[in-house]
């Protein structure tokens, strides 16, 4: 039981319950459900309970058990930490510092802070992912900064960031690093040096419920937000007693293997990164190249001309669970922040992540599967080069409108004014249809000229652009429209 | 398993997994340990369980499924409840309104509010710890009230509040009423007519991990801390669904039989109201009296000159679990801000709650326990009316240090000038201390005339006034002195 199928390719969006947090769990139904702070038997043993799983995972994590405070989820945590820290530095500043890939719930704090007046730097990635640390420490010793944040590797391509040196200089000026270590304590290493760090127990099969929060011994913290005295008072409510139980049985059970383990998945990983170029056309895989730069368990590869979510949901009905930081269809419409950062194609983006439970069988039932669902796809998609050629749009002069956007229902109408050369009208239509017409109309163009793309879909601004770098064409320049559409120019260089 | 020892009487403490809420969890770990929000498979069938429990809990709360949101517990869920209506009425005024007898999470979530630049107003209680309706709708008629709090029913004493007709009147004025109606629910009716209201899980067995939070249509409400798209926008993190899947089913388990459940507990607390002052010399039991009026499941009782927690211990050492609103021994030193808030006897108090375990062998065993487990705290209790007359202050001469204060370790000294009259020197003493004191050296002081009592432990203040109203005696006066002391003149009336 609580097994994952066999085709769970996920496990960067949490696992099932691992089967010895399942059994840590039962048991601790037992002697650690009352309120450990409580005067009753029944409080005592619920506390000594809640101790010696806080001194399990301390010894785990290298840290002092009353470094290491338990919040309600990994989410929890993190924005805690963040929030945290700045509170406990406000005579120091308001501004915090992050990089432009971390998790959402860092964006979030940083937006809760900008609304309470707080201000928010940003230091940029390179194409991999990994923070321009020059730019980040630069960042850093502006005034005011009062903390840094960094996540120990990226939770979407699986990049290692350079924390150890980062807490190093960061400590020199005199600001603190919090690190969300979140993907790299499965089968890596805490971030020793860093002030604070988080976690969410449901990266190693803990139970939802239980966030690790560590502030190291002399690190300024204060709670951010209403707390009581549960947690020496850093969390709101009394502790869940037999959730952390559960989170750090697995902790300690899946780290027991953890050299061999990430050995294991760090194979299984580098055969689809060499596979799936191979087997599927148009297709780049994301993020660092040298394994030690990067997480053992997660690959992330982009398939150009399709959407990323249509192909996660062919994916799944043939029994393989990924994720994708495409959201071409999501309600939000926003492009994966991380890959935007990194300058890569947002569409056909999709994540795997690896598991204990996953075999090499597993990885390569799932490396056959993948271009004829990749396929299958791409022929479902209005417009794409396995769809009726009819439905893309075509080159047209600028002067009139595309009889192709016409026939299109999602066209937008005719092409304004100002607009020199081709133009194709691509307004209204998703990721990945704009980049999609752009390769099909670019060798219609002559070599040197120029054709221009009228978009609205928000993914278009750094598809576009990651589409010319891989094709080694040219994005000339791009201009907003009024009623919101922005028209880009591509030079086709080649 | 999972069941209470018979001896558990702090039901309101929370209580061991409902048997049906451990076999819900433990089915949901198969099918519902994925974030919903995925698109995989594992996602959609955590979805489908989630939105079946939501619709349940709604359908038992007689709210509309999207007015309920799932929040870490019950404290998370309080406090999201009256600072989220407080930032969403921020056009309305910046002030806070509460009763003073609310769950501790919120008069934090208040400081937090007044640390943020809001004020705060707070409402009195009368003797049984009822709201005095008046005052509080006349202070929710003030300008600039944005939002008001009142529990359903008092969780230390028992004591129901005008939940509806509150409700009412504030919608009249245009302030939002938030309740928090966690005891409340576990017996009796949801507050149907409050736009905002809250219950923690772990009191009807659910697991810890789990409160709930209403927020009917038509209430303005804003998120007051980082949300993501979880529970729409209303939490953070992923929701817990093992846990809301078992929460859910025990709500429903408690409340099928909770018609006759509740006559049930209102008589075995009717039993312990009659009994414990018969049996307990110097005991007064708290709360309403009507029952109508108060919990079925809970009954408050204060013994006079005995320390709460040290009585507390003693009915644990004799296999009985209680609670106190005492704190003389605990490292805070406030004693419970409900018992000041209704004048009564803050030392000596113990809280009784029942569950459906608890049988009426169970309550009557308390009740022969309890007489011998006071008489052994009041004999070990330094100066108590059973140990040696010795060692409690005696009444003494202002102009020369009482002998009987020297004799103490934790006397602090000569009575300082300006006390005129006959002085305790109960300076060092912590509660039942003071009290005790005046209670013996009241006797030797003349009908009409006065004895002062100088005292440093904080609760002192409360418990010196409310001794005086229930023996018929008078606090004339109490002076702060330099050091940190209080002075209360007390004239014997009788």
């Amino acid at each position: 039981m609580n097994q994952p199928r066999s085709g769970y390719l996920d496990a960067a969006a949490g696992l099932p319950l691992h089967p010895v947090a399942a059994e840590a769990m039962q048991a601790a139904w037992q002697d650690g459900w009352a309120d450990p702070s409580r005067l009753t038997g029944a409080g005592r043993r619920s506390a000594v309970l809640l101790d010696a799983a806080r001194q399990a995972a301390a010894a785990e994590l290298g840290v002092r058990p009353d470094e290491l405070s338990f919040l309600p989820s990994g989410v929890h945590a993190l924005q805690h930490g963040v929030l945290g820290s700045l509170t406990g530095r406000r005579r120091a500043g308001n501004v915090l510092l992050h990089s432009a890939v971390e998790h959402s719930a860092v964006f979030q704090a940083a937006d809760w802070h900008r609304q309470h007046g707080g201000e928010v730097l940003v230091a940029g990635v390179d194409s991999a992912g990994r923070v321009m640390l020059d730019q980040f420490l630069e960042l850093a010793g502006q005034p005011q900064v009062a903390t840094a944040v960094l996540q120990a590797a990226n939770h979407e391509v699986g990049t290692r960031q350079p924390v150890a040196e980062a807490a190093q200089r960061l400590a020199e000026l005199g600001v603190p690093l919090v690190v969300d270590a979140s993907h790299e304590l499965v089968y890596g290493q805490p971030p020793a040096t860093a002030p604070i760090f988080t976690a969410d127990a449901r990266l190693w099969g803990g139970p939802a419920g239980v966030g690790l929060l560590v502030i190291r011994q002399g690190a300024r913290w204060r709670p951010p937000f209403p707390v009581d005295e549960a947690e020496s008072g850093r969390a709101a409510g009394a502790p869940n007693v037999p959730a952390i139980v559960a989170a750090v049985a697995s902790l300690r059970a899946t780290r027991a293997d953890r050299a061999a383990e990430g050995r294991r998945l760090a194979e299984l990983t580098e055969l689809i990164r060499r596979q799936v170029p191979l087997t599927v056309a148009d297709t780049v895989v994301l993020g660092e190249d040298d394994p030690a730069g990067r997480l053992p368990q997660l690959v992330t590869f982009s398939c150009l001309y399709l959407d990323g979510e249509a192909l996660l949901t062919e994916l799944d009905r043939r029994g393989f669970a990924v994720s994708s930081g495409s959201s071409c269809t999501s309600d939000t419409l926003t492009p994966s922040h991380v890959l935007v950062a990194m300058g890569a194609l947002t569409s056909g983006n999709i994540r795997i992540s690896l598991h204990p439970g996953v075999s090499q069988a597993d990885v390569e039932r799932f490396l056959a599967a993948l271009p004829e669902a990749v396929a299958a796809v791409r022929s479902q998609a209005p417009g794409s080069p396995a769809a009726q050629p009819g439905t893309a749009a075509q080159p047209s002069p600028a002067a009139q409108s595309s009889p192709a956007a016409q026939s299109r229902p999602q066209a937008a109408g005719s092409s304004p004014d100002g607009v020199a050369g081709s133009v194709l009208d691509s307004r209204g239509r998703r990721c990945p249809l704009p980049v999609l017409d752009l390769a099909r109309a670019l060798p219609g163009v002559d070599v040197g000229s120029d054709v221009t793309v009228l978009a609205d879909d928000p993914a278009a601004a750094s598809d576009l652009a990651a589409w010319c770098r891989m094709r080694g064409q040219q994005l000339v320049e791009q201009t907003a429209m009024t009623g919101g559409a922005t028209a880009y120019r591509v030079r086709r260089l080649r």
